[in-house]
């Protein structure tokens, strides 16, 4: 099942960013390995090993960089800012 | 315990911001390992790893950027710059 | 087969630019080796390695970050910003 | 010893400002590993190795980004720009 | 033979804004290490590692969004933006 | 010798900022083992290891985009951009 189609940065919430810059993340490694099913097997070993994850995590923030820079920080709903 | 919802990147202080870059890290190692038991289990290594320690350090260090722009550097209370 | 010419940053979707980043990325590769032949000798090995298709992903996470900004986010269809 | 709270990003000079980013990157070390018995116990290793350095010094850099922006560059007393 | 003196970011086109960035993170390596003999010796070893590779793509990356932030990203001839 | 006060991040030319951006690195490093002894020795091994070279060229990358910016990437002389 690969990711659908990107069509846009902009979400609701920083919860839903955060989601986004995961997905984006996932992509990155999809275009490198396309195959879901060689992805399965590196899953367990990765996903049990913390600098892994810590890697995994590094490339979330600097997708959610990408990702919150292009919603404005969803600051547009707050007064203060205005 | 998930952490909870991601509803603004806004924070009174750098001090709370930090801790939400913190708290946005370790989200990034959640979502790609969900088992909490898990992630117990390889704590003590890694939090005994100089490296690790760094490379943990460095997804903050991001984090915070992305944080304290959408702040704007907690500059608003500053006359300086106005 | 090298990468053709870099003419434009821009690109019509968020799907596009992602398109965009990943061959950024691989011509990083290619100008370090141009050599086709070694790349693909590589290529097996690293593309079933979880570190090194994470470490990948961070490339293009980088590049998608340079295009993402070059096009505004692909903010300017949005009437919500204007 | 906690680092104090963090209630500014602003300096006077790049100086200060290069000193608080190296007091981020710490804080991001000790939020992780609280102990700092421990951490005292990693230091003479991670402090001999040219890798870990350049990883300590690369996370400097990415606060140092973060705090030299706050801060507006300290350009602010450069008639230069104004 | 070093890099020659740099004299300016501006490109005419993202083409040798890139080719600009591969010589930046060459240019961080040959400070680093001044011998073109030894830098000589080393290539062989890492242009045939998938992972030295990347990381060295990695640098090339950083140093593009330099660039092409520096050349407002190439944008000035886009009608489009105006 | 450790590196005098850093009183500006602003210089003449691309090239004086690099020199800067290499001065930055390596100060990170600096604060990081104070011992100028001890660095000495760690030298000939990480400047003889191409993957350390790439991770110090990175660092270099990492303050050379803040030095850029802070020089609004050297492009007041150009007539261009005005």
């Amino acid at each position: 099942m690969p990711n659908s189609s990107l069509q846009t940065l902009l979400t609701q919430t920083p919860e839903e960013g955060f989601a986004l810059a995961v997905k984006l993340a996932q992509k990155g490694v999809e275009v490198t390995q396309p195959s879901e099913e060689i992805r399965k097997v590196l899953r367990p070993t990765y996903s049990r090993n913390a600098d892994s994850l810590t890697a995994a995590s590094h490339v979330i923030a600097v997708h959610f960089q990408t990702v919150a820079a292009a919603n404005n920080y969803w600051r547009a709903w707050m007064p203060y800012y205005q």
